[in-house]
């Protein structure tokens, strides 16, 4: 059972709660238990299981997709109040790809369970259609870094211009903008943002007001390797 | 001027319509246009514009990803009867990637044009419910197909084994099954169907009963060397 304050951080969190019935209300915290993880493990893997919806009451969730031979991509972070969809695919015949959930510190996360959440998504356009926008906002970002990765090599130019600027200055603190970045190697600065916010994602860089630091230069050689 | 032909073509495609008020059926009929497009003409690119949603009257359009040098990842493609969202993702917040439109070959189209697109977006839950569920299905399809591009190199290891299989039997024409190639290449059925079904919109094979057809050995063999 919930306790008053769950219940009440469960109605503040969902972002559609005004818009369930009485019933569904209740259905929906009737059928949501709390579930505590230690750093590092894996709390859903959509190849051999179905979880339900996810909201984060603490902590911290990252969402990978993996090689076969075990190399990850990080898709995005999920921190107090967000709501993770992905554990729920099974149930949104709409998501057909794999991915994996682990705690990336102690974690305690919502669970709605996924007979629940099949039936809300069935009969609450105002639910589904929460669960969808979601889904559509989180792949859209991720498709763009793909697009980046795959086709652009905006990664690679990115490492490499980074590394080179670290050698010449011989300082792992780099002292230049996205702007002056985005201008060196030829991209925009909308693209060179977005992506070292990624490498800041992966903990290649760790990004201040008018620079970066490279706190995994070794990760960053890696990426030019490729 | 839609014709009265256009109008029930229009009511029988789009999968909500039923859904939609009669303001809103008349608002989305006087602001839709017929349009025709030439094979090779690109319809939509969205950095530049935004056109709105598309229905396919006839002919056949194909979405892509496009890379700084000009190489093309093939999304999906679109027939008669099918209806497209990525046109009007300049309303559709949650869509942020970059991606192209073309007719694949001569083609006519409706287009709801965009304002209407998002005010029917805005004010009818059903109409937006469809337009992100269509979106999320695409989306959770392309990522399918990049993951297996980015992580597995599946499509090399597949374009490896047709290759080599059409050499040693001197002939363009396999007779394999799905099945029998992932146990060769050591992956699942279900990845093979997927990927042979890529290489096939991408028209590098022609899959029949029980085997394929290599049409272009000369893209296989680019594959392998990327």
């Amino acid at each position: 059972m919930l306790s008053i304050t769950d219940k009440t951080f469960i109605e503040k969190s969902f972002p559609v709660w005004d818009k369930l019935n009485e019933d569904e209300k209740k259905l929906f915290l009737n059928n949501t238990k709390v579930a505590s993880y230690k750093k590092g493990d894996i709390i859903f893997k959509n190849d051999s299981e179905c979880l339900g919806l996810i909201i984060i009451k603490s902590g911290k969730l990252r969402t990978f997709m993996m090689s076969e031979e075990g190399r990850e991509i990080t898709l995005y972070r999920l921190e107090t109040d967000d709501i993770c969809v992905l554990s729920a695919s099974c149930v949104i015949y709409q998501i057909t790809f794999d991915s994996f959930i682990e705690a990336e510190k102690n974690s305690e996360i919502f669970i709605l369970n996924v007979n629940t959440f099949s039936k809300l998504f069935e009969q609450n356009i105002y639910f589904s259609n929460f669960v969808l926008s979601n889904a559509t906002e989180r792949f859209s970002d991720v498709m763009w870094t793909m697009q980046q990765i795959l086709f652009m090599n905006i990664d690679k130019r990115l490492a490499i211009f980074l590394i080179d600027e670290s050698n010449k200055s011989d300082s792992l603190k780099l002292n230049i903008t996205h702007e002056q970045i985005a201008k060196y190697i030829g991209s925009s600065r909308e693209v060179i943002s977005r992506m070292l916010n990624y490498f800041q994602k992966q903990k290649y860089i760790k990004l201040f007001r008018g620079g970066l630091l490279i706190t995994n230069k070794d990760k960053l050689k890696e990426l030019i390797k490729n």
